[in-house]
């Protein structure tokens, strides 16, 4: 097998990239360890950047998202009882979009079917081979049965803890991490959004936060112990706990019902330089990962996934090397921004163990100059609605 | 012996307060534990917001403080061997003055002569009686003899030492305190400062900053071990430290000359609250104490003398006692604002011992943040200006 771009990995960073790079004339296999419904269930974030929207668009897989969206123009946050609103049409011109990553995967799948790309599900044993020469190729077996693709370039989409990123060596590895002492329970419940925005909720007991992928279908996290089980927690008892997080009227106003998920998820700082190795290059949570705070996951994937496009196009239309040359570097600069921004946001709004009453005091008045200054809501509303790329 | 305000401690924040009731035809008497030439001899900060620069005027002692001191409308911030400025004007209509504390207090001692002020030095066993009825008194020893002063009102101006806090009891007290793992060390030197406005350093080493006093006479700080000794450091020691901390362009413009004075300081953030007790009044570093990153702590002992002025001047003018009753909160919500500030800029500028690599990657990206975006630098400047009273 022969292809232009391999593309390891088959969530929604890779298969953007894909359809990105069919639009341009560029052939790509995609190989995906996990099968497709295993990857169409995953539950993840859904507030998307006026960036990705626009790859969306520029993927020509935008019809159901604008159809299906909200757009969310504000925020709301929560301390001490009170709660204010962060409005970002006073701040910036862009908005974001609530669309959960779960419908980018799939309409990046239907879109991917209808342009014939090829697909290769439960695959294992993904290598990467010559990546510092010019004719890199990936090895991978399939129903037992082995399988070389010769290509140009790798695009290393598989996540965290895929290959890629341990194919570059440790010694030209740069690894940056932090790990923060708690997690998210979360809930997924078929009930109205207590609030038409997002509400993050900073609480003496913990942070809280009331998300919503739709108007039937709610999404509420609350912070717990590393340690933790969503065994230990009925339903019943996950909300009475929001409840104590969140303000008077908010807490009336929530609707609950049974939950149709709930997990733990670990909250991580992390980021890998350089993200290129010669044709081997890094998109997304193989290169770095974001706590959930503000939502930059995926976001943040979208916008290494337009310097690689970017890089690519410029080099198989005018043969010019600039853009992947420069991709570590302007991946880089924009993924460190936004890892400021969402450990700012984490730190700001989570209760932390050993946290002094100074600690707390600190937050409580970095909240009130963001409740009060229009510098500060408007440093914030940059971040949040995401960072030109 | 009986006066209407007796205040606690003769340094700059007593004084003033004193030379604003004057003003007001409210007598004062000053108590201080030390010599008039101890506490003019006291090095502290220079760097005076446009709040005190107001208030000294309203006291009528600004006219050394005009003619002598150098308004800053900028300061340099540098990291990775960068620098950058922010440019107050551009972000908010005030500016700083750089005017050594000394010089305030010195100011302040000639006013106060000059109206023949009440002012007894070297006095022990301060107490303060009856702190919660309407017939406080002080009562202290000087040369031997014990003496009494019947008073309507105490302002505790003593210092983070001082007794007047400690009147306050415990079960009423509630006390933040951050210490710093670190101290600076400073230097004085009769040589022409190496710039015209402040350089704050980021740097891998350790923090340093490039201040002054006036043409001839340079303050400069290193970051260094709170277990350190000044008489670890010669004079040659320092400047070659200072050197390998800052920019190489301040590094070669750098004058050096022999130290005057050579000294280490703690660092630590510190706020008790309530500031009011009964009649008590805890104004200044017996309420609050702020590490020295932005020059935070004479001009938030100032904006607790403006409140406590004022609400003085409605009790004896119009029998009102608001003003005095809000004292603690209105000071406290200011005191908050500037502790964050202090808080978050020697967060950001110092290197803390088990810093990790991500940590420091974060203070880049901050420093990153704050010389890109006009926003960050708004916020900023209007903290080091100093917020509103």
């Amino acid at each position: 097998m022969r292809t232009q771009v391999v593309i390891v990995g088959g969530g929604p960073s890779g298969l953007l990239l894909g359809q990105l790079l069919h639009n341009a004339g560029i052939e790509s296999v995609v190989l995906e360890r996990q099968s497709r419904a295993h990857v169409l269930g995953r539950i993840r974030a859904g507030v998307l950047e006026r960036g990705l929207v626009d790859l969306m668009a520029q993927a020509g897989v935008d019809t159901r998202m604008k159809a299906e969206g909200f757009v969310h123009d504000g925020t709301l946050i929560a301390y001490d009882n009170d709660m204010f609103r962060v409005d970002f049409a006073s701040h910036t011109d862009a908005t974001v979009l609530v669309y959960g990553q779960t419908e980018v995967t799939r309409d990046l799948y239907d879109a991917r079917d209808a342009t014939g790309g090829d697909t290769h599900f439960d695959v294992k044993d993904v290598m990467i081979h010559d990546a510092r020469t010019d004719t890199p190729c990936v090895t991978f077996s399939q129903n037992g049965q082995s399988h070389r693709i010769a290509c140009d370039f790798v695009a290393g989409c598989d996540g965290f803890h895929g290959v890629s990123r341990k194919t570059i060596p440790e010694s030209v590895r740069h690894e940056y991490e932090k790990v923060y002492p708690f997690g998210w329970l979360g809930i997924l419940s078929e009930t109205p959004p207590v609030n038409d925005e997002l509400i993050y909720a900073n609480s003496d007991r913990g942070f809280a936060l009331c998300s919503m992928r739709n108007a039937n279908l709610s999404r509420y996290y609350i912070q717990c112990d590393t340690s933790d089980d969503p065994a230990n927690w009925s339903d019943d008892a996950f909300w009475d706990e929001l409840r104590r997080r969140i303000p008077p009227p908010a807490a009336e106003a929530l609707i609950t019902g049974p939950s149709i998920e709930k997990s733990i998820a670990p909250l991580r700082s992390f980021v890998c330089e350089p993200m290129r190795w010669g044709r081997l290059f890094l998109c997304g949570d193989a290169a770095h990962i974001v706590p959930p705070t503000g939502a930059k996951g995926l976001n943040t994937a979208a916008s290494d996934v337009h310097y690689l496009n970017q890089g690519l196009r410029q080099f198989y239309s005018d043969g010019d090397s600039d853009g992947i040359d420069r991709y570590s570097e302007r991946a880089l600069s924009r993924v460190w921004k936004t890892q400021r921004f969402s450990w700012w946001f984490s730190t700001l709004m989570h209760h932390f163990p050993g946290q002094t009453a100074f600690d707390k005091k600190m937050q409580l008045a970095e909240l009130s100059l963001l409740r009060d200054s229009r510098e500060a809501q408007a440093a914030m509303a940059l971040s949040y609605v995401g960072l030109p790329y």
